[in-house]
C-alpha cells in the first residue's frame, strides 16, 4: 500500500464507484461507547489506556473477520502534521487529534475503514466506499461491530439503543453520509432546492468547502439527521432513494445546459483546464473552484483527454495540511503553499492525461 | 501587399517600433480644407465631386513624392462590411463612412497613410508608424501636404492658421496621438496620476477601450489638447518627451511588480495564456484583458515561447466588425461572434508560437 503520509491516493475517493459522476463517495460511521466507562472528555488516563488496550488485543479478531490487515496508529507517537494528513484523508478527526495522549486510530491497508478510539466516543467505526455504496459501507461497518460487541460490553439501554456521548448520536450510533458533486445544480442555480427540500426528507445537506458564506467547488455532504426510530438499514435505505433523486436531478441539470447554453458550457470548463495547466500560484477556493469545472467537463465527454482520477488525487493535494506535509514545513509561508499547490496541479494535469483520440 | 479587407496585419502594430514594449503606435493627422469651399457638411454634390476629383487627380505626384504605391478606395463603391473594416484598421474613420457618397480614402500600399477625402474637413491626412515615432510621422505627413499644398489652395488665416471644421483643429490642423501599453501603471494603480497630470502637460489621456466605466486591456491614447499657438514641430516634440516620462514611469512600475510581487505577476501572465489557448467562447473586453496580460508576460520574458506579434494581429482581429466580415456576414449573431473570436485566438497563440528554449 501506498505510504499513509506521502501519498494523496485513496480508493474511496476514485471516479468509478456506483454513480461515480456524481457520488464522490459515501461512508457509514458507527459510535459505540464501552459500558461502565466515562465518555473519552471525563474518562482519566488509565481508563483511556485500558479502551485502547481492549480494542487493539482484539485487533487480530478484526483482520480476521475483515479479510484486511490494519495498523494501529498511536496519535501521541506520530508528528502533528502527519495527524494533520491522517485528517486531510478523513482517516482520523480534528476531535482525535486535539489531545493525542492515548488516542489511536486503526487504518485499514485499503484505507477504506478507520475505528477511532478514544475520539468523543470510545470507538468510532468508519467505512468509506467510491460512489454510492451506503449498503457496504454499512455491512463492512457491522462486521467490525459484531467482532467488538462480541468481547466488549458496549453502553445500551433496551429502549434508547446504543448510549453515545453526543445526544445526537443516540440509538443506532449511526451516521451515514455521502459526498456529492452538483455543479450542474450549481451552474443552474437550483442547489437552493436541494437544500430546502432536504430536511422533509430526514437530511442535512451542506457545501463541503465554503469561504464562509459560499460554497466553493459545487462538493456538498448529504447526511443522516436522524438515528433513533429507525434501523440502520432503514436509515440507509432511505437515504440511498433520496442521494439517488438528487443523482437524477443533476443529470438532467447537465443535460440542459449541454443542451442549452453547451458553449458557455465548454468554454468553463476549457478556460478551468487552461488555468490548471499553467497557474503559477493557487488558493485552496481557487483550485477547487477550477477542479470542480474541469471534473464536470471530463464526466460530460468535452474533455476527453484527462483521467476523472486527477480530481480524487487533488482533493486530497489542495488541502494546505497536506502540502505542508509534503514540503516538511509546518510553518510553510503561504506564498510557498499557493505556489506547492500550482505546481502539483500543472504535474497532475500532465500525469493524468489520456492518449488523445 | 495583403489584402486590405482580409488580413488583420498592420505595419505600424508591430511590436518592435522604438519604445515598442510600451509605445504600440504613433499617428499624426493634419487637417486641411480647400479655400472658399463650403467644410464637407455643407458642401453640395458637385463640390463633394470637385473636391475628391482634384485629389485624385494629384495621387500620382504624390505616390511620386513618397515612393509608396496608393489605392483609392470609393466609400460608396465597398460594401459597408468592408467600411467598418477600414474603419477597425484605422485607414477610415466612423464619420467617413457615415455618408458614403462621394467620400473616399487613398491608402499607401504599406496601409502606414491614410488621405481622407471629404470626412469632417476635405482632407485629412493620417502617418501611423509602430513605437514611439512622431518625428517621423510628422515628416510623412508633410511630405504629402507639401505636394497637397503647391497645387491646392487651402482655407489659411495668417492670424489663425489653417481653417478646419472645428474650432479645435485651428491653427496647425495637427493632432498627434500615441497608443500606449501601460500594464504596469495598471497593476500597480498609478494610472490615475498620469491622466490627473496629463493636462498640465497639454496631452489627453482616455482609455483606448472601455466598457463604458473602466478602461479594459490598459491601453491608452495620449494626444495633444493645443493646436494653436506652437508650431507643428514644437507640439510633436513636447509630445515625445511627455510620452518618454510616462514610458520611463512604466517600465519603473513594471521593475516593482517584477521584484515585488513577481509569482502573482507570473501567475496572472501564465493564467491568461492558459484562457487564451483553451477558451471556446470571448467577449471583447474579455480578449483585450486577457492579451494585455499576455503581453506584458512576452515583454518581460516571463513567455519566452511567443512572439508578441501575436498582439498587434488580435488587436484588429478581436473587434467584432473584422470578425463579421471574416465570416462574410453581417448579421453574425453574438455567439458566433464570440466563438469565431475564441477560435481565431487560440489558433493565432499556436501560430505565434516561438521554437522552445
Amino acid at each position: 500500500m501506498d505510504d499513509l503520509y506521502r501519498s494523496p491516493l485513496l480508493p474511496w475517493l476514485s471516479p468509478k464507484g456506483p454513480e461515480g459522476d456524481v457520488v464522490i463517495s459515501s461512508r457509514v460511521r458507527l459510535a459505540r461507547d464501552f459500558d461502565r466507562m466515562p465518555f473519552p472528555d471525563r474518562a482519566d488516563t488509565n481508563q483511556l489506556a485500558a479502551v485502547k488496550k481492549t480494542v487493539s488485543a482484539l485487533l487480530p479478531a478484526i483482520e480476521k473477520s475483515t479479510g484486511q490487515v490494519f495498523d494501529l496508529v498511536d496519535m501521541d507517537s506520530i508528528p502533528p502534521m502527519e495527524r494533520e494528513v491522517l485528517c486531510v484523508k478523513h482517516l482520523a478527526s480534528p476531535s482525535l487529534i486535539k489531545q493525542p495522549e492515548h488516542r489511536a486510530v486503526c487504518i485499514s491497508d485499503d484505507r477504506c475503514t478507520s475505528i477511532m478510539i478514544n475520539e468523543e466516543d470510545h470507538l468510532r467505526i468508519a467505512c468509506m466506499e467510491a460512489g454510492l455504496e451506503l449498503e457496504r459501507s454499512l455491512q463492512r461497518a457491522f462486521q467490525i461491530d459484531d467482532v467488538l460487541e462480541a468481547r466488549i460490553n458496549m453502553a445500551f439501554d433496551e429502549k434508547l439503543g446504543y448510549l453515545t456521548s453526543w445526544p445526537t448520536n443516540l440509538g443506532t450510533g449511526l451516521r451515514a453520509s455521502v459526498v456529492m458533486h452538483l455543479p450542474g445544480l450549481a451552474f443552474t442555480d437550483n442547489i437552493s432546492s436541494i437544500i430546502n427540500i432536504s430536511p422533509q426528507l430526514g437530511l442535512s445537506v451542506n457545501g463541503l468547502y465554503t469561504d464562509g458564506h459560499q460554497v466553493i467547488g459545487n462538493m456538498f455532504r448529504v447526511a443522516n439527521r436522524l438515528t433513533l426510530g429507525f434501523t440502520e438499514e432503514e436509515i440507509v435505505s432511505n437515504m440511498r432513494d433520496a442521494v439517488q433523486e438528487i443523482v437524477d436531478q443533476e443529470r438532467r441539470a447537465r443535460k440542459a445546459l449541454e443542451l442549452h447554453d453547451r458553449l458557455r458550457l465548454e468554454d468553463r470548463v476549457w478556460r478551468a483546464y487552461g488555468e490548471m495547466r499553467f497557474a503559477r500560484r493557487m488558493n485552496s477556493g481557487d483550485a477547487l473552484a477550477l477542479m470542480s469545472k474541469l471534473r464536470l467537463g471530463v464526466d460530460l465527454g468535452i474533455v476527453d483527454n484527462l483521467s476523472a482520477e486527477f480530481f480524487s488525487e487533488l482533493l486530497i493535494v489542495n488541502r494546505e495540511d497536506y502540502l505542508k506535509n509534503l514540503a516538511g514545513n509546518e510553518e510553510l509561508p503561504k506564498e510557498e503553499i499557493y505556489q506547492l499547490r500550482a505546481e502539483i496541479v500543472r504535474e497532475a494535469l500532465q500525469r493524468y492525461a489520456l492518449p488523445q483520440r
